[in-house]
C-alpha cells in the first residue's frame, strides 16, 4: 500500500506537471504515461491477494494498533471500491469523458446544448451502471456522493440542503431589496501581475503555507497537488483587470496546501496522513478564503501591504470600502464569479438536477428549461443563453456527478469551525488583524488536519465542534456577516 | 516494453521536477517515488516471460521487419543486462553511491583525499563485480565501457585514445610556446542573467529547438533531460561574470535536445527512437557548442544580437576578438573550465586512470600522485590541492566507472560529422554566418537522429561518414583552427 501510494504521488506530480510546465507537443506522450503508471496502480490495488491479507487483518484486528485499524480499514475500502468496477466500465467511463468534454467544448462555443445532450445522456447512463456496480443503500446516488465525500448519503444531504435553500433565497432577496450598492470601481484598475505575485507570496507565508515544501505556479485554472505532505504545490492565474480574483484564489488554494501540509508526516503514505473527503478539503479553502481572508480584521491587516504595491489604484480606499467592495452581492449567472451568499445556490440547483437525472427523474433533454427555472427561482436571474447556463461547469462532461455538493459542504463545515474557533480562541479577530495566524491554524492542525482519514467526515465534525453538521451556522454567519453589510436583519 | 519505456519516461520527469522544481523538503517522499517506480521498471524488464518471448522472436526473426528486428535485439540486450545484475549487487552499488557522494564531498571540502579513498576502494571492487556479472569479451573494464557506449571495448579504444593524446600534446605545448595572449577581459565583465536568458531562447530558436516540444530552466547543474521525442527540457545557470559558460552551455544543451527531437516519433517508445550511445549524444552537444557555435561564422553571426542586448560590455569588441577570446586555449586543473583543445587530455588521464584501477594495476592510494604526474606530463600544470585535483569529478564518487571516455569519443565523432557536412553541404560556412542551420540540422537528422538504436555507434558512423572511428579528423580540425589563431603550423 505505501508502494502504491509512492505510485500515486508520481501521478500527481504528472498532473502538476501537465497543467503548468509541459511542453504543448508532450501531450500524448503524457496520456501514454499516464495510462501506464494508472494501470500499474489499479492492477495493484485490485490485487486479490492484498484483498485477502486486509480482510485477514481485519478479522483478526485485536493485535492491530488503533492507527494500523484505521489502514486497514481504509485500505480495505480503497480495495473494494476499486474491484467492484469492471476494467471494461472504467475505460468506458474515461474514453466517454475524453469525448463528451470534445462535444461540450464545441457546444459551449456554438452555446448550443444540443451537441452535449447526447454525450450527457450516455454519461448519465454510465454512471447509473457504475452506482449499481458500487452499490448502495439508498438510492444509486449515494454510491456517486460516497466517492468525493465517503459515507455521505442523499438521506442526509437532502434536509441539509434544503435548510441551505430556504436559509439563503430571502437573505439574497433581502439584500436585492436593500438598494446598497458597493463602490467596486477600485478594483477593476489595473494590477500590473508581478506584483500580484508579491502580494500572493506575502499572504501565502503570513499563512503558514512552507515555502521549503511547497511552490506557486501560473496555470489556466487554479488547483493545489498534494504530493506529499512535504512538497504541495497550488497554481493561480493573474487577471490584471481583478486582483481579487487571484488574491483570494491564492488564499483558497493556501488553505487546501495547509490541509495537506498538515497531514501528519510521520504516516505518510497510509491513510493516516490522506484527506478525508472533498468537503473537509473544500473546508480548509474556504475558511481561509472567505471566513478569514474576507474578514474586517483580515482585510485591515492586508491594506497597509496592498496600498503599498498599489498606491495609486486604492487611493483613497479605506480597509471598511474594500471589505465593502470584495464582500458584494451580485446574484449572477456563472459559478465561479458568484459571491459567498449566492454560490451556494448555484450548487444547490446543480445538486438537485444532477440527483434527478441519476434518479431518472429528470430528463437530459428538458434541462435547459429546468436550469433556468431554478434560476429564476433562487436567484432572480436567467442565464442569458446555454453557454452560460446549464453548459458552464465541466464537472457533468467529466463525468464528475456527486462532486459539486462538497463544495456547499466546505462552506458549512467552515462555518461550523469558525463557531468552534471564536469559542476556542479568544480575541482571535484582533489575532487576524495583527497578520497573527498561528492559533487558528494550530486549531485545524490538531482538530482537523492531523486526523487524517481516522473518522469519516460526519464523526470527524461532532469531534472537533460538538455538534453533527448541518446548515445552521452557515446561514447565522451570512445573516450576521451581511446584515451589517446591508443593514438587512434576517 | 512500450509500457516499460512510458514508465522510463516518467522516471526522466521525477529527475527533471527534482532538479529544477521539487521544494526542498520534497525529497525524501520523492526518494520513496524514484525507488518505487525503478522498483517496478525493473521488475519488468527482468520479466522471464518477456525474456521468452523476444528469444522466441529472435530466433524465428524471418516474419519481423527490418525495424522489429532492432527492437528485439536491442530489447534482448537491456533484458539481458538487467538480468544479469543480482539485485542485491544493484542495491549495494546505489547505496554505496549515495554514501560515497557524501564522503566525497566532505574530502572536496576538506581537500583530504584520503577521506573519500575507502569509498573509491569499496567503489572499484562492486565495479569488478559488476563486470563479472555482465560479462566480458577482452578485460573487465569493457563491460563497464558498454553501459554507456554500447560494444566499444578498450581494445578499439585504446589506439584511439592514444592517437589522441599524441595529437594533443605537441599541440598544447605549440600554443603554450606561441606567446600569443587574447584578450578575455570583455568576457568577464556584468552581464545581467535576465539579458542572457534572451539570447539564450533566441540561440535556441535558431538552431530549431521546437519551442512547443521543449523548456529552457535554471538548475545547479546544466542538464538536457529527454523525457519523449516531443518533451524535452533543457537547464542552464547563469553566471553574471562569465556569460559565455550559459551562452555555450545552453548551446550544448540544445544539441543533445535536438537529438532527442530528432528521434523519430512514429517509433516512439521502441529502440528505433531511442540515442544509440552516451558518445553519439556527446557528439551532438559538442557539435554544435565548438564546431558550429566557436566558429568565426557563428559568433559573425550572433555578434550584432549580443551587441544590441550588451551595448557597453561588448563596445569596441568586434566578431574576429570576440572568437578568440571564446577560443583561448589556457592549460587549468579543472576539467568542468578547460578550452576545446586541452579538455580531451583531462578525460585520457581519467581512462588511463579508471582502466589501471579496474584492471589493479594501480592502486587507490597511490591516485593523488598519479593523477599530479599525468597532469604534469599533458598539460603542463600541476592541481593546487586534491580538491582540484583528483576529487574534481563527481563520477567515481557516483561509481560512473566508462562514462569519461564518451566525452572524447563525443569531440571525435564530431569532428568526423563536420568533415563529411562540409563535403555534403555547400557553402555551409556561409549558412552558419546568415544564422540557416537548416542544411546542418537535416544532415544530423538524417544520418544520426533518425537512426536510433539501429546500428551500433561503430557503424553508424560509418554509415554517416564512409569510415570508421578514428582520431585523425579530430586533430586535423584541431589543428587547422588552432594553428590560425595561434600562429602555429603542426
Amino acid at each position: 500500500m505505501k508502494e502504491i501510494s509512492s505510485l500515486s504521488q508520481v501521478f500527481a506530480l504528472l498532473h502538476w506537471d501537465e497543467d503548468t510546465m509541459m511542453p504543448e507537443r508532450g501531450i500524448d506522450s503524457r496520456a501514454e504515461q499516464a495510462e501506464a503508471l494508472s494501470g500499474i496502480i489499479h492492477e495493484k490495488i485490485v490485487s486479490r491477494s492484498l484483498g485477502e491479507s486486509l480482510r485477514a487483518l481485519s478479522a483478526d484486528s485485536s493485535k492491530l494498533s488503533e492507527g494500523e485499524r484505521v489502514c486497514v480499514r481504509e485500505w480495505l475500502r480503497d480495495h473494494d471500491r476499486s474491484v467492484k468496477l469492471p476494467e471494461k466500465l472504467v475505460r468506458e467511463l474515461s474514453s466517454t469523458a475524453t469525448l463528451s468534454r470534445k462535444a461540450w467544448m464545441e457546444a459551449s462555443r456554438a452555446s448550443d446544448f444540443a451537441i452535449f445532450a447526447p454525450w450527457l445522456g450516455k454519461t448519465v447512463e454510465l454512471k447509473r451502471r457504475q452506482a449499481e456496480c458500487l452499490g448502495y443503500s439508498g438510492v444509486p446516488y449515494d454510491a456517486l456522493l460516497d466517492d468525493y465525500e465517503p459515507h455521505m448519503t442523499v438521506a442526509e444531504l437532502d434536509p441539509i440542503m434544503e435548510n441551505l435553500r430556504a436559509g439563503l433565497v430571502p437573505l439574497v432577496a433581502a439584500i436585492a431589496d436593500s438598494g446598497v450598492k458597493n463602490d467596486l470601481r477600485a478594483l477593476s484598475l489595473r494590477y500590473p501581475a508581478e506584483k500580484q505575485e508579491i502580494v500572493a507570496r506575502e499572504v501565502m507565508s503570513a499563512m503558514g503555507v512552507d515555502s521549503t515544501a511547497s511552490r506557486l505556479d501560473r496555470s489556466a485554472h487554479p488547483f493545489c497537488s498534494g504530493i506529499s505532505p512535504t512538497d504541495v504545490r497550488i497554481t493561480t492565474r493573474y487577471n490584471e483587470k481583478l486582483f481579487t480574483s487571484s488574491l483570494y484564489g491564492v488564499i483558497h488554494e493556501s488553505g487546501h496546501a495547509l490541509y495537506e501540509l498538515g497531514l501528519p508526516g510521520e504516516h505518510a503514505r497510509t491513510p493516516l496522513a490522506e484527506a478525508v473527503s472533498l468537503g473537509i478539503h473544500e473546508s480548509q479553502s474556504r475558511f481561509w478564503e472567505n471566513v478569514v481572508g474576507r474578514s474586517l480584521p483580515f482585510v485591515s491587516w492586508m491594506m497597509p501591504k496592498l496600498k503599498k504595491l498599489f498606491p495609486r489604484q486604492l487611493r483613497g480606499i479605506g480597509a471598511a470600502s474594500f471589505y465593502r467592495a470584495i464582500n458584494a452581492v451580485r446574484p449572477t449567472s456563472i459559478r465561479v464569479e458568484a459571491d459567498e451568499v449566492t454560490y451556494n445556490l448555484h450548487v444547490v440547483l446543480r445538486y438537485e438536477i444532477e440527483k434527478a437525472l441519476i434518479s431518472g427523474e429528470a430528463e437530459v433533454s428538458g434541462l435547459p428549461s429546468l436550469w433556468n427555472d431554478k434560476m429564476r427561482e433562487y436567484l432572480g436571474i436567467e442565464p442569458e443563453d446555454d453557454a452560460s447556463g446549464v453548459l458552464q461547469d465541466i464537472h457533468w462532461p467529466s463525468g464528475l456527478f456527486g462532486y459539486f455538493p462538497t463544495y456547499s459542504l466546505g462552506n458549512l463545515y467552515s462555518a461550523q469551525w469558525w463557531h468552534r474557533i471564536r469559542r476556542d480562541v479568544s480575541g482571535v479577530d484582533k489575532m487576524i488583524a495583527r497578520g497573527d495566524f498561528k492559533p487558528i491554524l494550530s486549531w485545524l492542525r490538531s482538530n482537523i488536519h492531523s486526523q487524517g482519514r481516522r473518522y469519516p467526515a460526519s464523526e470527524l465534525v461532532v469531534k472537533a465542534t460538538g455538534r453533527p453538521l448541518d446548515a445552521g451556522h452557515f446561514i447565522c454567519y451570512l445573516n450576521e456577516k451581511y446584515g451589517d453589510i446591508y443593514g438587512v436583519r434576517m
